[in-house]
């Protein structure tokens, strides 16, 4: 076997995280706005169908958009030290994007649904895929950071910590699935509190993730 | 807590903007051109069914497509001297563009009722949000540049010019909510002044940003 | 004025292309593909059912993507030897892209009017006004290089080349509008040929193009 | 002829396929999550309408997705070395663009069809199709290392192998054609295997290949 079999994190062969990164903007970006194509006309003129016409769309545009923006926003911080990527990495990520890409159907659903006990356990079970997704493409980085000999102790601190993080967002969405049939509110609240946890980056990672 | 917990500019921990551009890019590139879906074929043939049934459409369009052009412009020039990017720029920059998707739907609506009264306020309304969603962004900005010690006189004096200019459009563009009760086509002249004010980029802007 | 108002092609204050062209890959990428959601399936099964009912659809899609694609091609020589661009130049390519977005819709038209005069007339007007779409960005670009003195004789040259095709095909659109009235094919052919000039994107320029 | 017309892989006259990368990754996010738009919201509460009417759309989602992830992981990788690009590699590269938006489509008909003859056939002539584009884009790309005088051995090992195994996936891809009308089944699996053997992009490739 040749020499160059023998990858590190600067070989040649690998590819660079530049093509994973304009990808996965793309994919989010269509996947953040393509609900805006499911706002109607409301069928009468004036506030009143205004409101009860296009307000319930909006409520469930604004949480996907809300969601999904979280999401990348962690993508961005998690992908930005990579200097280059593998196939595990790739796929983890492609298995990412389709969780994600499945979040505004599920909020549309839990939304017609008034929050009944079904609706909120599939939409938990939504959560709990995207985080999923999220762990492994966390997973495939640490275990490439291994493989190139570039698991610096930050690097890995860091890693170690976000899993964490992610494994306790896991958690609290399966938690949700059995709390749904008991009350759906108090599962909601669940969810919310699994989602919250990721809306400052850095939080809960050592310090030098602080602050960025 | 260790010495690389401060962050500068050019802090390795920090994100480059190089995401931000990209994914707003895609998200604005899907937001300018999803409209052309709304294009239905007149149902005769001839001259007279062409215009009646499609020039509409097509006037909502190429408003829509200046509007959310224009502000892609702006947005090009606000983060073109940036050079890292923080947490609450990435969460200012995602309300901008959720602004901004709304757009078109507030253009299909403010036509469709022939801009009556309330049709105009929301629109209004609308144009209020994008405006408060560019100067949330460069606040976000020039929060950034006194945090990384990046704050020249030069870029100040650029980003308090831009915030003027944005709080000026705002101001018209909360003006335009009663006036639209009293005279719609008035209002729609106070939110046009408020738009054109972003046409050439430099307008308003201290020298060095008239040149680009 | 102070100096820093005089700009060159390497001035800080102007902005590179670098946005510019993932924000026109962006959207050609939207028009390119937005017509796959068009294709629906067929009523009955079997091939009968399959070819009546797909092909049209088909046919408009692959010549829709064949022509946007030309000029994603085109575009992508026009700005590849920009160092920075100014307003004119980000204004042009929004015409451009503007014109080129309505491209599926007129071939729809075209086809579901079965080659009817008026039709194949909206369908030159067209391409006429994505020519002029295409001429407007190259003059603002050669305008640049002589405000900016990049305007060095290989690239006038080219640039003067590039406009003399863009206007000839332009007159070539122009004619089929009236030819369309006399014999609609006579009119398609026209525009054939005007289409085919640049389907190789060195053909009419200086030689130094060729290569590419 | 100047000298210049000489191109070489570093002529400043030749594009460089940062544009070809990003503007296929948004033709492909495009395609990817273009059907999230066909989700329905099941017509009655509850699990069985949830599932029966939410899961088919699931099926075809999960197998375009992973269809078009696996080309977009090789196309990642048929591209990754080459510093330049010509006119034959970019519309070798829209061709299989083409054929890969198709996917979704044929996809949904063939499960609607439940996997008839016909429309096994069909699928497996759109598989043959996408694998046509991609085996032209690599002989473009083969065809370029020659003229640029940059066909290295080692590349040339390489390119040669993934034609090779191109070439192979299209065989089985053909034969599934007539084996759809013998027994579907057996086609599908053909078609599978003919899949299977791009997921990992290393498969069958010169063994510097096999590490990324």
């Amino acid at each position: 076997m040749p020499p160059n079999t023998l990858t590190t994190d600067h070989a040649p062969e690998a590819l660079a995280p530049s093509r994973l990164e304009s990808f996965s903007d793309g994919v989010i970006a269509v996947i953040i706005t393509i609900m805006v194509l499911e706002f109607k006309l409301p069928k009468e003129p004036g506030p009143t169908a205004f409101i009860t016409e296009v307000a319930p769309t909006l409520a469930v545009y604004l949480l996907s958009f809300t969601y999904t923006g979280i999401y990348w926003i962690n993508h961005n911080h998690l992908l930005h030290r990579l200097k280059r990527v593998d196939a595990p990495i790739l796929y983890a990520n492609l298995l990412l994007l389709f969780c994600l890409s499945l979040l505004p159907f599920a909020t549309s659903y839990v939304l017609s649904e008034k929050f009944n006990s079904f609706s909120v356990a599939v939409y938990a079970g939504e959560l709990f895929l995207s985080g999923l997704g999220f762990v492994a493409l966390s997973a495939a980085i640490t275990r490439h950071f291994y493989r190139t000999d570039t698991a610096d102790p930050v690097r890995l601190a860091t890693q170690k910590a976000e899993a964490r993080k992610g494994v306790l967002s896991m958690a609290l969405y399966a938690l949700a699935v059995p709390l749904a049939y008991w009350h759906p509110f108090i599962a909601v609240a669940g969810l919310a509190v699994g989602t919250l946890l990721w809306i400052v980056p850095g939080f809960m990672l050592p310090a030098s993730r602080h602050t960025v």
